[in-house]
């Protein structure tokens, strides 16, 4: 099997590279359940081209690594150092993605079965100012103003570069990530890295939202339509016409007081989040995907209380609307049980008029405060998908 | 279908618990293959019950979490305060790994599909006298002796209690972990936690070997059939009869030199290995389990050198045979591209006779040696299983 798999892949290396790669784009949207059981899901693979990038309306991968660099001072020509990165990323994540070695991969049987990898890029604010492009900085490219709850640290916050790198297998991210890294380490130095998961592909049936580490069903209200993609999250060019499909990603580190949380009874936990714990229905439906009943009451008091997270969390305008792609978080704790809690990833078309509200409203009175608290935040202009023969990023640095 | 699987489980929880255990029970060998693909390999179960503890002899899940735990020291009674940590989790073990909540679980929830959970405990060397059991200590739980090439981090290395969590959803290792720390916090603090994975289940077609993030087939000699891991994995009980059924963990985190190993042309590294980096055939094969031909030259030269990984590596009598159960780690580096390598894990009867005889050949002469340092080591007794009714680790502190 395994000589096998290393002969095809020689193969496709030296002869059938691009038709591998369009059969296999082919298969993108193959499940679990279609995909023949012997070759595994390991050979799905994600468009890479396209007028979006990839991961962002794509079905959350099990696994995510998401990476903060900044450009290094004193750079000479900051702006071709930065084409230069943008070029490289994209010649190594239009193989990469379709289960082909990168052009200078030293490791290439770690890439012949990308498992819907996808590699997304993002310039943080500063870096506009860094390239000498101020004025090419769409104005919903921005800092968040701060938030009463935040205990932002600087170690997981901010940043030049955004590198997300997501798969259904962790080997493919690593390999990728290592790729993606080594071949711009001159140019670049490491701020964070943030690694997260969800539910192992094929462990659960289809469709099940995640479950946070805190028992939660999370993101049930969420953007799914394209036509809903195209007014929420996609950007329209009208703000600055180079970053025309591009969007807005709002990154928020969120620490889950497991300790505390796990004092509080079920019921109450049930009334800080408006939902059932064990079915991730409303307090006042049956099922995850029943609209909450805000108006409802009982014995004239609210069924869901008022400052429960569902009633603050959700919408209450068109314009409130964004794409939720939140993974859970479990790293090593220093002197706790746990240092748990969520990568809270959102896409937008301008933060300012979509999260910020719902930001601001959780930020007061959610009753979920006492066991939520954000230790991270980050915003990245999410680049314009590329064409081939293009690169990420080409329309606003040439 | 997350109201049907939340309707499914308050049933187990209330009413048929031990029926749907049994079921689970039966189906610990089933495939990704004939599962069903609805339902997912989530609700899969490896047996708790037995001479032995799950998670040795078992087929690695895709995600290890390793903790190595402390002694609080100024225990009073030490020997009774582990034996309630070791009735507790014992208990709680029973029940997550067949898809049941622990009996204090907050987040039960997160119980439901163990996707094949094993979790497996052992004592270090020091544990024994702390308990005032010196003269209970299997002569083969002892310190390693030092290699010429160790480079041995006190924070990778040591331990009085391990906790070995693996299954193949995040999801499930990451509650886990967090219900069996919360329930003996007062009793014991982390010493360290290694985190590890290897190909995602599912993603490769069944029987294939893993590769590590240097891109080699890692783990091809292996003890396999159930003869061999009686004769050099199980302890029979001769040093210490309460210790029949266990066996001795030795746990080696390597660093992979990523960076300098990647500077090596294919040809050498094939030469430092001894194998084909595509198929992992040895260089006098074609096939990943063809025996190596040690004897082999061209043009009066070997075709596998002497010094090159599995060369020295292999068994030399049946004395070195072990059990290989490796994981990829791939951690934030800091000033470097990479932080990643190998959580090295293998069991024995005897270390000083098994594991160490090999490791003192690698860190002589293994060509592999500039690429690869030993930063992290532990020895652990794990202990033997048991039966219903019983707790791990009762015939030694009883």
């Amino acid at each position: 099997m395994a000589e096998r798999n290393g002969a095809l892949s020689r193969r496709r290396l030296f002869t059938g590279g691009a038709a591998i790669a369009a059969a296999a784009t082919a298969t993108s949207c193959a499940t679990a359940e279609s995909a023949t059981p012997a070759a595994g899901f390991g050979s799905d693979a994600e468009a890479f081209h396209g007028p979006h990038q990839a991961g962002i309306a794509t079905a959350p991968q099990a696994h995510a690594l998401l990476i903060a660099l900044d450009m290094k001072p004193g750079t000479r020509e900051p702006r071709d150092a930065l084409a230069a990165v943008l070029k490289l990323w994209t010649a190594d994540a239009a193989r990469l993605t379709q289960g082909r070695p990168a052009l200078a991969d030293t490791e290439p049987e770690l890439a012949h079965r990308p498992a819907r990898l996808t590699i997304t890029v993002g310039l943080g604010p500063r870096a506009f100012d860094l390239i000498g492009l101020p004025h090419r900085r769409p104005d919903s490219v921005t800092e968040l103003p701060s938030f009463g709850t935040d205990r932002l640290d600087p170690r997981w916050s901010g940043g030049d570069l955004l590198l997300q790198i997501c798969a259904d297998d962790p080997v493919v991210v690593a390999h990728t990530a290592r790729v993606l890294l080594k071949n711009v380490r001159a140019m670049t130095s490491q701020r964070w890295r943030q690694r997260g998961f969800r539910t192992a592909r094929g462990a659960d049936g289809s469709g099940v939202t995640m479950r946070n580490l805190m028992g939660q069903v999370d993101g049930t209200a969420n953007v799914r339509e394209s036509a809903e993609l195209a007014r929420c999250v996609w950007d329209d060019g009208s703000r600055q016409p180079w970053f025309a499909g591009g969007t807005v990603l709002v990154l928020r580190r969120i620490r889950a007081e497991l300790d505390t949380w796990d004092e509080l009874d079920r019921a109450s936990k049930e009334l800080a989040v408006g939902r059932r714990l064990d079915t991730g229905a409303p307090l006042t439906g049956t099922d995850e995907f029943d609209e909450p009943d805000l108006a409802a009451t009982e014995n004239g008091i609210p069924i869901i209380p008022p400052n429960s997270h569902v009633a603050l969390a959700r919408h209450r305008s068109e314009d409130e609307r964004f794409l939720r792609r939140a993974y859970n978080y479990d790293d090593t704790p220093t002197g706790t049980v746990s240092e748990a809690g969520l990568i809270f990833a959102c896409y937008q078309r301008d933060p300012l008029r979509q999260f910020v509200p719902v930001q601001r409203r959780l930020a007061e009175s959610d009753a979920l405060n006492p066991w939520v608290t954000t230790i991270g935040s980050a915003v990245f202009a999410i680049l314009p998908g590329t064409g081939e023969g293009g690169y990420l990023g080409q329309s606003l640095v040439e």
